[in-house]
């Protein structure tokens, strides 16, 4: 089992209650990153539907996770389709809500209509080895979690947009999955480094991600674009795409830049 | 009181209940429409949280919400800081939940931080009076929503695009705030039309929106577009802005086109 599985896992307790561990080894500045905490609650979650796929989840961080510390989780399905089921959870420690999510599990593998499709292209970008490595920017924080996650940074100074692109893939080469996918959008630098300089922490109040697709194995390339910056206030929106170019996942989060 | 909020309000019941009926003068082909049936739900979430503006608001719809019936609420918040009190909250009618929904409300008056700011601007579209009635659109349902808000479209039949741009008021000339954006961000046609034709009942999975300003009095700007639908589920993103251009609000949903 590679680290992202193992150290997401949960052990059922029954009545819609899970136990897991959070590792300090994917947190960022001391904090476990935002979505790395999300999994093992969106695992416990996903354990409840019985059907494999996230294909919408929204997570709320009402307080930092706790790294190196045992987390209580509580799921319960809020409704259950033939196709889809809802599910809210709550993940806990010290007796503290610390993350809130909301989810609808799917089969990706069972379209829900057919009919015209429509996508968005994978930007052309030098590929993973002509990036910088994550750990050679300077954004003012500790990432303990590039031991996890190998994280290439492409930076279009010209653009002058607020855009990360580059690639990323789980150290031990774990394949990448739709649960996984959902922690992938959550690593790179914030966008708002590529206008602004170094951002320091730039704590989450909200995220979603939309999966789309369910994952090739190797490489995923994102792009991040920060288009919304509004008295400390930020919209950064993501795209995931798999090493054959299909997306793979949507994500959007409203975050606090508070310099 | 003009419509939206006569046909929004809720009753304090006490103990984080509420009580609101569900008009039918905002339905679609019979069914309330999704952003108009979310209001009462976080009108009482708001009454609940006791700040005044739904940074974030994330809904989910379980079932279709019954017209010209009672609904039942209830909320709780799961974190009250200083600045920021989250909630989640249940619409339920005739015993079964409907909606669900979880917030994020804060004081949009109160800067987050300060610094550099980003935005998008309005795009140049023909004023309302040069764009299309949606009444006049062919689109496959019936609208009684149009009796209280006024939605003019213009469709760029040159962009090849599923890009869907107009204004929008409410027809007693109610003014928009921040709660009445979020059913602002429900009342155009799916953008899918733009590139499929009609559509007809566009069932949405989940809605986030992102309220970012405050609105100024008058019509409302919107742009939506659809750049991502593969079997079936498609992903919509909207922008809002105010007569005087200012980005009022983000909206993404996930939708199901069943065709």
């Amino acid at each position: 089992m590679g680290h992202v599985d193992g150290e997401t896992a949960v052990a059922a307790l029954g009545s819609g209650r899970w136990r897991a561990y959070v590792s300090p080894s994917w947190s960022i500045s001391g904090t476990p990153n935002g979505g790395y905490s999300a999994l093992p609650l969106l695992r416990a979650m996903g354990e409840l539907a019985g059907q494999p796929d996230p294909v919408s989840a929204t997570i709320h961080y009402l307080r930092p996770a706790l790294g190196d510390a045992a987390a209580e989780l509580t799921a319960s399905a809020v409704r259950r389709g033939r196709r889809t089921v809802v599910v809210r959870g709550e993940l806990a420690q010290d007796g503290e809500a610390r993350l809130v999510a909301t989810a609808v599990f799917a089969d990706l593998a069972t379209p829900a209509g057919e009919g015209p499709e429509l996508t968005l292209p994978a930007p052309s970008i030098p590929g993973p080895d002509a990036c910088t490595p994550r750990a050679e920017l300077v954004q003012g924080v500790e990432l303990a979690l590039l031991d996890r996650v190998d994280v290439r940074v492409y930076l279009d100074a010209t653009s002058g947009r607020a855009v990360v692109d580059g690639w990323v893939r789980f150290v031990d080469d774990t394949p990448p999955d739709p649960l996984t996918l959902v922690l992938l959008t959550d690593v790179f630098p914030p966008s708002a480094i590529a206008v602004v300089g170094p951002t320091g922490w730039v704590p989450t109040i909200e995220l979603t991600v939309h999966v789309r697709r369910r994952p090739a194995p190797g490489w995923i390339q994102a792009r991040f674009e920060t288009d919304d910056l509004h008295d400390g206030r930020m919209v950064e929106s993501g795209c995931l795409w798999d090493e054959t170019g299909a997306l793979v996942a949507r994500s959007r989060q409203l975050g606090l830049l508070r310099r």
